[in-house]
């Protein structure tokens, strides 16, 4: 669970930063961030859930239409979490 | 193109209705949507693009930081369309 809460804490740094700032550097650590969850198998879906957490952390006063928008792309996104998985499944079983 | 815009149209017309009602159905259509988007190869970062373009479309007045918080989740996404593309051409190969 700490590598989780430690998941949410940078995603969540990461996304303020960039914000805030919207530099190439935010953007760099989007993609190291990104690459670092595939490695650990985290599905799609999973990172829309990080989303919509970090979001209502730095933003407690979001909208209510928003909040139900991104449970929507939550659903849309779990059918791309089992194609992943099933790649994970070939990839393995081609090792 | 036009196969494109259908599908923008389809996304906002069920997004809409499932933050104004929030039943069953949309998310069922959502599910059915999703299958056909994974069928099509539509990556999941052109999913965020969707939802991008659908939000501003239904609500033009979005706060700025939603907007960037977006941006982010898209530059988060790309990596997950790159290990999406790879999964394709496995399962075309062993095909």
């Amino acid at each position: 669970m700490e590598t989780l809460n430690t998941d949410i804490s940078n995603y969540r740094n990461l996304l303020k930063h960039y914000i805030e700032i919207r530099d190439e550097q935010s953007l760099y650590g989007a993609e190291q961030l990104s690459k670092a969850f595939i490695k650990d198998n985290v599905p799609p879906e999973e990172i829309i859930n990080l989303h919509i957490q970090a979001l209502s952390e730095l933003y407690p006063d979001i909208p209510e239409y928003l909040q139900y928008s991104m449970n929507f792309l939550l659903e849309i996104m779990i059918s791309y979490g089992v194609a992943h998985q099933e790649f994970q499944t070939l990839r393995e079983e081609q090792s």
